[in-house]
């Protein structure tokens, strides 16, 4: 484990319509809460996402991997830790996890790559290369 | 009633992240199903609006009500009734029935303007004109 | 216009799946913006609806009515005003301003039924009566 | 690869609210595209899922894996196919290949737990042993 990279944390409240039949946060939630990690992340390091992508960068998920290990329910106030794993010229890595008081509910991690509005790979803007 | 206005039918199966913890059909999904209603009625007399997009003419919903009489739940196939109720140089209104095997779910009506990509109102394309 | 009607403030800031092809926010996820506003006002009063659905107490939406007046976009925030509006029996009537800097977005009105487990309507319980 | 190992097709049409603001299939749907392929490849061989759940038999996702490879689009219809790769007692592990006109767009696998209604580990009712 790598103290040193950068971590964001989020608190973030389970809605209504995103909890299924059984009452649980639907599997495919998990990644819409895992991209407001990282946006909230960019955010604190400055950046809105909004922005970059009225600059013509965008960045999009190549990858997803998630283990969920328990429910998350209607309501609940989850906590996510975002982490940037890695960086090279065009992709990130983050993990992620998503746990309640100190339950840790889902582990993950996901690749994005840097696209023009056409969706070819371009680097990474050197504004948002990673601080050593 | 009028007997010659367009109507189209539409089947939709209920999916299960479309359900919330009650086991009911959310009430803003309705909303997407009636939008998947004129876009096959669109379909059915010739237009794809994914074209119609791509010529720079877009529509957006401008009001919308709808009545809830019964619940949808999980996996039910819904039929949906879309009529085209009256259309203008700019404007059209839609009303929407929803039912289960003969038994009325919901009733809804919707107003959608024609904007370019900016979102400024434009005339409805004349291909689009309704028939007589 | 009752300036004692008890009203609820809520920010929102619009989510990236919320956003549909054109930028803006999809006009189905304002109904779930507004089920927010309800359940953030029943919070602010001491009560979570996720308990009173334990109890046996849900609400259901028999009627919405939203009139759109201006887009909102990707990662704006955007200011919700719930209004209980009036309160019967086993029915509560919201209206709801949504604006974003002053600009009012769009304007709504739902009518929710107290109902059991079941569906059927019943008493909304007195600990949620209206204070005068 | 496995010849005899069952398979399914579907046809999938992507929905407006499906699509981001760059105009792309979200990648948080891909995983409800997946379900949509469990769901009717477990219909295609008798059984309904909403059925199993009013019997007590519920299915959980405890883990998940996509690679995305290009983009869908608003309004395409894609081809799933869901493989049932591997079933133990309590565990059923699927693979998928989403493609558009042979273009492979996306890859996963997923593993679903069988559980209760209180979320405990089941074994797969015998109904749903996989033939030979």
């Amino acid at each position: 484990m790598d103290l040193t990279a950068p971590k964001h944390c989020l608190a973030i409240r389970v809605r209504y319509p995103e909890v299924d039949a059984m009452g649980y946060l639907h599997h495919s939630r998990y990644l819409q809460y895992f991209e407001m990690g990282r946006v909230e992340m960019l955010r604190a390091g400055g950046h809105a996402y909004a922005d970059l992508e009225r600059q013509g960068v965008y960045f999009v998920v190549t990858k997803a991997q998630v283990v969920y290990r328990a429910p998350a329910r209607y309501d609940e106030v989850l906590s996510l830790e975002t982490t940037l794993a890695r960086q090279t010229l065009v992709r990130i890595d983050h993990t992620y996890r998503l746990s309640r008081d100190g339950v840790l509910l889902a582990e993950a991690s996901t690749t994005i790559a840097c696209v023009d509005r056409s969706g070819n790979v371009q680097p990474i803007p050197e504004s948002l290369a990673q601080r050593k």
